[in-house]
Parts: C-alpha cells; structure tokens; sequence
C-alpha cells in the first residue's frame, strides 16, 4: 500500500482551530482506518510558490498517495470513501446520493455558512452586523430548516453513516460560533451523533495536537 | 437502457436565462451522447411540497433515471461522467483529478462568484455596490487569476475537454454580465474553447428554446 501524505497548517489563529479542512479528510482516513502522515506548513506558505504547484489555489488540505496529488477536500473525502464500505454504502443508487449530499454540503449550505463565518469570525464591522449581516443568516437558517426537515426520523443522511454525513456536519460545525444548529434540535442531534464517533474525535486531536505543539508565544 | 428525466424551469426571468443550472446537465447528456426528455416546472414550484419531496432544498434541475432520483447538478454531471469517455479520461489519477476540478469549480470558485451574481442582478442598492461589492469583486478576480496561472499554455484543466472544463466554464458563464473573464484572455479562450463545443451549443439552445416558448405576456 502506498504511503498517505497529507498536508495541512502547522498553526492558525484559534477561531479557525478545529475548523480547517483537513480536519475533514484526518477523519474520513480515519474512518476508513488508513494511515496517513502529516507534513505542515507555516500559516502563510499556502500561498507561496512552492505550495502553488501543488494547490493553484493557495489552499489546504493537499493529499498525496503513490504519485497521485490531489486537493479540494470534497474530491479527497470522495476519493477515500469510494473505496471504504466505512464511509460508501454498497448499492450503486445510494453511492450516488452519497455524492449528491456531498455537493449539496459544499455548494447548497457551505457558501451561506461560509459568508456568514468568515465575516463574523474576519472582517466583523458595523456595516456587516447591522445591515448585510440579517441576510445572510436568514439564508442559512432556511438551508438548516430544510436540512431538518429532511433529517427528521433519520439518524442519517442516506442509511447508516457515511461521507455524507462527514462532510455535511463539518458545514454545520463552521456555525460553532453561533447557536443556529443548537436551535434546530434535529439538527442538534445529528451533529452530535456524527461528532461522538471515535474516529471524529481522533481526528480532531490530531488537528488540535499540532497546533497545541506550535502555537507562537505570543498567543 | 432506462429513460433518462430531467427537471427544468419552463420559464425564468431574463437574466437567470442561460444560467440556470439545468443547462450543466444537459450538456453533460450531450457530450455523452445519452437522450432524455425533460419535465418543465413552472418558477416558484420549485418551493412546493411535491418538487421538495424529490429536492429538499427546492431547487432545480432534478435527474432521475430508473429508480434513481438524483439533485446537485454536481452530482449528476459526475454521475453522467463516470460512465462516459467523452467527459471522463481512463486513467484512474487523471478521473481523480477530474473530479478535484469539479469541486474546484463549486466549492472554491463558484461560492465568491455566486456571491458577485445573485446581488449584482438580483439585490442591487447603493450598499452593495459602494461598501460591499469591491472585496466581493476583489476575491472573484484573486480566484480568477489563481485559474488563469493554472491553465496558461493549457487548452484544458486535465487533457483533453472532460467534465471538469463543463462545470468550471459554466462557473465563469455567471460572470457574463461582468468582464472580469474578458479582462483574462486566457480564461476568455477557455471558455469561448468550451463554449463552442456543438454539445454545449445544442444543450443551451434546448433551454432556451422552453423559455421562449413558455414566456409570460408580460416580459
């Protein structure tokens, strides 16, 4: 087998602690029970030159197997799931809606969730929190009402846990900072019952290990 | 081989005409070579119990094929994909880094320019345009430019034109109403090499052609 490489941030301010991308495919590898090495870059070196001919974008996790190099977290948990029965059922029919749930987390809920996070959390203003701000939370709580709704009676998204439900409570997660999930009970639920599984919880420290290892003295 | 159905607007306003992402689909039908029929939903039904039975965020287009009911036009490009060598390479890195792209596109890039689009067209005021627009603006062409390097001296993102040059030329597609991606050459040429692919040519002229058919009295 092929040695796992994945690159992520040696450090990053706290707000963004437990939150980066990473964190999302530590957990499908450990889901998947593969082992993988870590290799971290200072916060910062995403966007040099070095880091671009891997990630065009500047951008991390990056995940290297064998000669293959891959990013966008979504494309890597889908790569490492197709091929564990931990995170991809059986049935062609609900593999494909396990894709689908898989987009809808990234491009239906994050882009809201994200608008919302980065300015609370980056760029909070007056303008943003009188005026663009009721918006944006008002779009995101109609995408987790009807995530509910389609949640409530299921444990999970598609049958038993799988990559979608991974990538779908690491959206909701970003709203830590807020009580939107809390207020929504089965979504409450859901989250928690996706955040207790072991692997979940290994993957979290490691992410936290590191950081906790190279926090500047500063901080 | 089981009847493929796509579920489309019979009409929408102007400036989302051309744009809606049905039009994602049906290309990837085209390039595939694989015929469907459509089923046309009026605007606004796309809220409905009985279309939120089939899509639960209420959107379009909706795909079903056998037992299949597929949502995320992300997700039913891959599935089209996945089974067709017109949209998909053989070798399993070059299907991997295909499907990186396609995540690319939705997650990466679309988010910003969705941000710059729905508000430009839909919910322009002195406030957006004059405090909140510019650093929208800005994080579009920081993107634009990031995928401008990548693809300079390359006629495509993997190879030959695959599933990842469909959806990342339909992401820029939003920017029509900008020239943000004229002010690009490479990127103009890149999409304009997408863009006048007969499948894509045919794919938009059969969208266009229920909005012309099923347009209001009034517009």
């Amino acid at each position: 087998m092929n040695r796992i490489k994945v690159i992520a941030y040696r450090w990053v301010p706290p707000p963004a602690q437990g939150l980066v991308r990473d964190l999302r495919v530590r957990w499908a590898l450990e889901e998947a029970g593969l082992p993988y090495e870590e290799q971290l870059i200072s916060f910062g070196d995403q966007s040099s030159e070095g880091h671009r001919k891997l990630q065009p974008f500047g951008q991390i996790p990056v995940y290297q197997e064998g000669g293959l190099t891959l990013f966008e977290s979504g494309a890597i948990v889908l790569q490492i799931a197709e091929r564990s029965d931990a995170l991809m059922p059986a049935d062609p029919g609900a593999r494909a809606r396990v894709r689908q749930w898989i987009f809808s987390a990234l491009n239906t809920v994050e882009p809201h969730v994200q608008h919302l996070v980065s300015n609370d959390l980056f760029r909070a203003t007056d303008e943003w929190k009188n005026v663009s701000r009721p918006p944006v939370e008002q779009m995101v709580n109609k995408r987790l009402s009807e995530l509910s709704t389609r949640l409530n009676g299921h444990a999970f998204l598609e049958g038993s846990f799988t990559a979608a439900d991974l990538m779908m409570s690491q959206v909701l997660r970003l709203l830590r900072h807020t009580n939107l999930v809390a207020e929504m009970p089965t979504l409450a639920a859901y989250c928690l019952r996706c955040e207790t599984r072991p692997a979940f919880q290994k993957a979290l420290a490691d992410q936290l290990r590191a950081f906790a290892a190279n926090a500047p003295a500063n901080v």
